[in-house]
This record gives structure tokens, C-alpha cells and sequence, in this order.
């Protein structure tokens, strides 16, 4: 601890994920106008994440991103200013001002019997929040940035605090806001947190206060005003619904993709022409499946606090049918292929295990649930590659493809992640990277008509998610 | 007839309903640089119609409409430039260079038993087609715009074409183009056809080419460029799937506002946070239900032609649930009237019977679903009122309310329809309107939280469709 003797409030950050870090890195990182930095940051972790401790408090990323700030803003703050330290000790948590709790609260959804079940491990978020209310001064604001059900705050994490509180004879009511991030790996992955928007809410006026006011230092709030609900029920909601909102508009496509492929028309060129009107540009695009820690999972936090607080057994028809839906999603490639050839003894590539483009974040990839239904299949081999990722964490024996010049070993190419080296890939290359009369699946929109037909003219098969009309244009040829 | 001895293009409109006068007046009033105008217009019905033709040709307008532009644009070229006229005569279509459809394709939907039937009515629209064929020049483009089932165009209107051509001996095909209309009754009626986004595709190379110069000349294309799609089949199902997509996002919030009324907070709140993101700027608000001739039915047009076209069984599972949850939003009102008092006995008001906010179109109004559910219930009274609807045509012996003033002998009002002059009403003028200890269901957001606060406080009670918070204010009350 380099910042003992100083003034600056300390801001402890528990959990040092994707957001946590990125979070923290952005706190040490926000200066007063002499150029000062406002705050001394704590990033704490488990004792079983030394080895990611150790790498933050060296100034190394723990990940690649393609966000070349985030390097520089990490450097700076551990290096240059050191008002950024990580450390697995969590009695560090006694020095906060203000704590932010980026811990994860884990739920995994189960299909059953055609029925979504799911497991909700409440545990370790819950000993993170007894572990604040054992340690943190009584006037320490409490920011949960984790995505919770609503009535977290209220009904689990308010009484929790309040228990350890009890314990230490502290009569006061613990501080609490609910606010929840927007962060998006990737090229802007600091600028989603400090140039966004965001909702928040205390639980109650004092916290709302404090809560706008840290917000309003860290985050850009005249470009990106803050949204101020009243309780914090309504943020925790907020968060799941804008996320459901999302993977129920991802499932609402795959029905049509469907039908595209089997009347024969593009529905990318469709989508096109929809998006031109404002009302319906948030209409997605077909796609290889959903992934990542957020929208595999959120709609179910919303169906347990149905469940556990409020009694309601509505049961969100719309929102949960899209966690299906999108979960098996990547499978629909076998149908394609299956209507080509069969699988059995054949070697398949997939170019993309990252559910996101130009990230290195295999969390929930649909890449793993294709996989693994691949590996069904008698005498199948299958191969991955991604420019992000060298070893697959969530599949460790999976066989990599170290260059794209090797899928000439390869009977079927999926195209899954529309990363940029994939995009960039010209005709000619792809076919000299292809074996000859092999089949490429398009699960992305990776290629467009122009190097579609190319290969098709050069005797390389192509189908497409949501492309029937590449039918049409083989017809013609 | 005026315009037997003029050059211009004759311009044949099918059906004179809520879009093709619309059209017909559009296309009478487009003009050249000299501002004269382009085509010579002929509205034709069928002889059932008389009484509309009549109006038409008088240049008054068969409905009332915020539009101004509507009456005045319909007088200058019925009345002035006299290049409109309307018929129930069919031979006249034998005149028309372009023949734009405007003839309903009605599929109703049925529940039967918790399953979604439906009864596609294909035969008027098919006759209109026919007597096309029999009548129109070989070289007539014919436009449809018309909502059909994706593959229509292809597998029903060109057959049907050649078939009567193959009659009179003529061996040409057929020129036709989907084109379809995203006419939004209301202020900006005529300006919602001519300038806004069009999507069109020819069954051929010559028929697009035609179609593309005939919707140039019509529409604003400049600002609005034609979006054009290979096969008539792409732009079939463009407009169901945006139609769908709407549907099933309104679907979609009413999950949330259940849960949203459970937890107590104010869902319009949450949205108007959520908005702040481009990328969910399409989500919808909660509301009393939907209605009108497209998003209650579209997505039946697409299942229809899975199961008769292209032996599709995926069977469109978001689409088609939107449908049954819009059916039945506004039976909500009565759950959340069920939760303060029971409904025997009661004097219920309806106010606003349109499906849209200051637009005189009952058809498949939610108001009717909840008004046949209301009557149920044994000596309960219910009575309407709409400032643009003086006789429910689908509901013949409802009782009209006339004057807002007569609330005052209603132990129920239900807020519908947000129409403006509902809007308008200010907290005092509803405290006189209203019964004392009456109470008030705002099924639209159409109150503010001041006004709920202020009837809160002077005994009248408030509920409203997705304002869970109303429950937090009474308390403190």
C-alpha cells in the first residue's frame, strides 16, 4: 500500500473480472483539475486469484483487448501516479470510502426435459457482502455494480449489512446504491464505462446523494446524463429488462432467418431495408448464436425474483424462450450442413470461438455448444482458431488451428465470429486457404456476395445463416 | 370520366380503404416541374361501395382525420384538377397503365383451446386478381400492395394472371411488383406515403425497372431512398417481419410490467433509462393492448405460407405468441381492477375505443376484448367514449358516452387510448369530472404522477398498467 499518509478517498474494488478491473482502472483514472488523480483504488480478489494480484499490481493486463488504453490508464495509475493497488487481503476493505462490488452472482440455466431449470449459487456474492459488513466503516457507501434480482439490494444485501452492522454494534444504516454498468470489451472498452450512461439508485436519500455524486466525478454525465430511479428495485430491473430486451430480439430473428433460408431470399439485404426506419432500428441481424456472461443468463436472476420475493408465476414467457432459443442456435449449423452432406469422418474448423468480434472472450460461447454436438458424430475431428484466444479454458482439449492457412486440411469451415481478420480475408485467399470441394458455413455474415459467388464459381460449397438466396445465385451459375 | 381525352398515365387504385384513397389521393396529387399533374387517378371498389364512391367523388373524406392536408389535397384533385375520380365500374381498369392493389387479405385468428388457429379468407382478394387478369392491358404494371404471405406475388397473383391472359390469348407476362405501404394514419396521414421508406421488388428485371420509376415519381426518394430486393418474396416478408417485430416487442414489456406492478416501481421510468441507448431506443412502453389491421394478424400471413408453401414446422414461436399476449393485454385491466373491488354491479367507462392515440380506427381495438369481457360480469354497465369515433361499428349497441362530464355517474374509468385531449385534462378538471372514492385505471400512461398524486390525496383511488410505484405513493400518502 503506497497511499497510506494521503487524503484521497479510497475506492476498494471487489472483484477483478472484466468489469472490476476495467472499473477500477477507470476510478484511478479520473483527475481533479490540477490534473490530480481523486481517488486511491484497492482492487481486492479472492486468495486464490494471487496470481492475477500480482499481474495487476506489475501493470499487466490479465487479458487482450483490443482497447489500447486500457494498457496505458493501468500503467499510469500503478505505475506513474500508484494510487492503484490489487491485493487478495480483504482486510483492506476497513479503509474504504466507498466500495464497488463487481462480484460475480452466478445462475446457470439447466434444460431439462425441454424444461429450463436452473442453479443459483447465491453463496459467494452473498460472503462478499458479509464480508463488507464485517469490515467496512459505517459510513462507507457500497456501490453494487453486479447484475442482480431485483430486490437484491432490499431484501438480501440491506439485511446482511445490516446483520454483521448488528454484530459490531453499529446502529447506522448501511449506505447502498444500486448501479449497474454497460461495459463493452472491445475497442471502447473503458470509454463504456466513463462515457455512458447510467441508472442507479440509492436505497436511500443519503446513499442516492453519495451514489450521484461518485457517479457524477468518475463518469462523463454531461454527455451522458445519469438516470436516477427511486428505489433500487427499479435499477435492478432496469439492467435484467435491457439485457432480455436484447436476447429476446436475437431469439425474435432466428424464426425468420428460418424462413429465409427456406424461401430462398437474403434476410440481411431484408433487415437493411427495416433498419431504415428509426422504430425499427434495433432489429438484429441473424447470427451463429449468443454468448458471453450477461444475456445467457439475466432473464433468469428477473424469473427467481419472481419467484422468491414477489410471488408472481407469470414466468416471463418471452424472455426465457430466448435463452432457449439462443442457446440452441449454433446447432441449426448442423441442420445446414446436414442438408449438404453427412458428418460422420469428416474434419471441421471453426474460425471463432470468442462470443464477441475482435475479443478474446469465450465466457458461454455458442462455439462450445457446436462443439461439442459436433464431437456426436462418428470419426468427426474438429478444430478451432481464434486470433484472441490460445487456449480454450471452458473446452481444454480442444485442438487449435494456429493459421488459416491450414483449414486446406479441412473438409467443412464454420465461420462463427465475425472477428476482423476473418472480414478482411480476400476471394482469392479463401480459396487458396480451402480445400477443394469443401464446404464453408456462413454462420455470420462473414462473406459477402461477391467472394460467395467467387468460391462457389471455384467449386467451393457456401451456405449461409439467413443467406437462402446463395440457392438462387448456385442456380444461376 | 373527366380525363378520357388526356395523354397522362391512368393510375388504377383497388380498394378504396384506410391506405388506397390514401394512395390514390397521393398519386393525384404528385405533379411535374410545371405543376401539372403526373397521372390521372381512378379509385375503384366494388359495387357494395357505392355510397363511399359517392363521398369520394363529392372529395369528402368516408372518416375523420388529424391530417388537414387529407380534405384539402382530396378536393384539389377530385374538384380541381379533376385527375381523381372514384367508380365502382371494373371495366375502367382496363384503362390503367398501373394498377396499384389496395384489396384487404383478411386472416382472422382464432383461439381455440389455448391454440392458435386461424381462418385465411383468400377469396376476395383472389377475385380482385382475377378480374385484373381479365381486364388490364398486357402491359399494365400492377402493384401490390397488399400485405400477402411471403411467396404470394410468385405462387398465387401470377398465376392467376397468366391464367386470364392464357384466356385472351395473351402471351406476355405478366408485370408485377410488391411494393408495400407503411401508411400511419394521424397527422402525418399523406406524408407517411410520401415521404417515407419504401421497400419494392419486381417479379422480373422490366417489372422492377417499371415499378422503380413509378415509386420515384411518387415518393421522396431523395430523402427516402427505394430499398430494392431481389425477389417479390423479400419484400412479402419484409413487411410481415417488421410488422412481427413490433408485435412481439409489445409482447415482449408486458412480462415486465407485471413484474414491474409485483415490485412496485415505475416501468415507464425504467424505459425512459433504457431508451437513453441507441441500441435499445425501439423498446416499447407498457400500454392498455394493440390493435388494428396489422400487428394483431401479420404474423399469421407468414405461418400460413410456411405451412402451404415452403413445409416449414418451426412455426414462428415469438411471433406467434405476440399475438395471443397482445390479444389478451387488456383483460389485465380487469386483473388489476379485481385486485381493489369486485366488478358486479359496477358502471364502467371506457374511454378511447380507437387502437391508436388521436386516429378515428376501431378496427381489432383492444377496447372491444376488454369491453365483451366487462359485460360478464352480472349487472356490471359499461359505456364508451372517443372524440373520434361517434358509432363503434364492431360493437353496434355499445352506449356512447357524450361529454367527459358524465364521468361523474361512472364508478370505474378506464384510461385506454392516449389521445390528446385525454392528455389535455387537467388534475383539477378530473377531480370535477370524477365520482367521489371512484376510481381510476390509467391503462396508457395518460396521467402524470402530479395528477395521480393530487386524485390520490382527494379520494379518488388510481391504478395504472405498468406503474407499480402508484402503490408507494398511496402509502405515503
Amino acid at each position: 500500500m503506497n497511499f497510506k499518509n494521503d487524503t484521497k478517498p479510497i475506492v476498494c474494488v471487489q472483484g477483478m473480472g472484466f468489469v472490476g478491473l476495467a472499473m477500477a482502472t477507470v476510478v484511478a483514472n479520473t483527475f481533479d483539475q490540477n490534473n490530480h488523480p481523486l481517488y486511491n483504488v484497492v482492487g481486492i480478489d479472492l486468495p486464490q486469484k494471487e496470481s492475477l494480484v500480482e499481474k495487476i499490481n506489475k501493470a499487466q493486463l490479465p487479458f487482450i483487448t483490443e482497447d489500447k488504453s486500457f494498457a496505458i490508464e493501468l500503467q499510469r495509475a500503478v505505475l506513474k501516479n500508484k494510487n492503484f493497488t490489487a491485493s487478495t487481503d480483504e482486510n483492506l476493505l476497513s479503509l474504504a470510502d466507498i466500495v464497488i462490488v463487481d462480484v460475480h452472482l452466478n445462475i446457470l440455466k439447466i434444460f431439462a426435459e425441454n424444461n429450463l431449470e436452473y442453479n443459483f449459487d447465491r453463496r459467494p456474492f452473498e460472503q462478499a457482502i458479509r464480508t463488507l459488513g464485517r469490515l467496512i466503516k459505517k459510513d462507507c457507501l457500497v456501490i453494487i455494480e453486479t447484475t442482480v434480482p431485483p430486490g437484491f439490494c432490499k431484501n438480501v444485501v440491506e439485511p446482511i449489512l445490516k446483520d454483521e452492522f448488528g454484530k459490531r454494534k453499529i446502529n447506522s444504516t448501511p449506505l447502498i446504491v444500486h448501479s449497474y454498468e454497460r461495459v463493452m470489451p472491445g475497442k471502447e472498452y473503458l470509454s463504456s464505462i466513463r462515457k455512458y450512461f447510467r441508472t442507479f439508485a440509492g436505497i436511500d436519500k443519503k446513499s442516492s446523494k453519495l451514489g450521484r455524486k461518485f457517479l457524477t466525478s468518475v463518469i462523463d454525465t454531461k454527455q451522458y446524463p445519469l438516470k436516477q430511479e427511486d428505489y433500487t428495485e427499479a435499477s435492478e430491473l432496469a439492467k435484467i429488462l435491457e439485457n432480455s430486451y436484447r436476447a429476446t430480439n436475437i431469439a425474435f430473428i432466428y424464426e425468420w432467418t428460418l424462413l429465409a433460408e427456406k424461401i430462398g431470399v437474403n434476410l440481411f439485404s431484408i433487415i437493411e431495408g427495416i433498419k431504415y426506419r428509426k422504430t425499427h432500428s434495433n432489429i438484429m441481424k441473424p447470427g451463429f448464436g449468443v454468448g458471453g456472461y450477461c444475456l445467457t443468463k439475466d432473464p433468469l436472476l428477473a424469473l427467481w425474483s419472481e419467484e422468491n420475493f414477489y410471488n408472481l408465476n407469470y414466468g416471463l414467457p418471452f424472455s426465457l424462450k430466448a435463452l432457449e432459443v439462443n442457446h440452441k442456435m449454433p446447432l441449426h449449423v448442423i441442420d445446414l450442413i446436414l442438408e449438404k452432406t453427412k458428418l460422420e469422418g469428416k474434419k471441421v474448423a471453426i474460425l471463432g470461438i470468442s462470443y464477441r468480434e475482435d475479443v478474446g472472450d469465450s465466457r458461454f460461447s455458442p462455439a462450445k455448444v457446436l462443439f461439442e454436438e459436433l464431437l456426436k458424430y462418428d470419426g468427426l475431428k474438429c478444430s478451432v482458431h481464434d486470433p484472441y484466444i490460445n487456449s480454450w479454458s471452458e473446452v481444454p482439449d480442444a485442438h487449435f488451428i494456429k493459421s488459416i492457412s491450414e483449414l486446406i486440411k479441412y473438409d467443412i469451415v464454420v465461420l462463427a465470429t465475425r472477428h476482423n481478420q476473418y472480414l478482411n480475408i480476400r476471394k482469392r485467399s479463401w480459396l487458396s486457404f480451402l480445400k477443394d470441394r469443401s464446404l464453408i458455413v456462413d454462420a455470420n455474415n462473414i462473406l459477402d456476395d461477391i467472394k460467395i459467388k467467387y468460391l462457389l464459381v471455384n467449386k467451393i460449397d457456401v451456405i449461409g445463416v439467413g443467406k437462402g438466396h446463395i440457392k438462387r445465385m448456385k442456380n444461376k451459375i
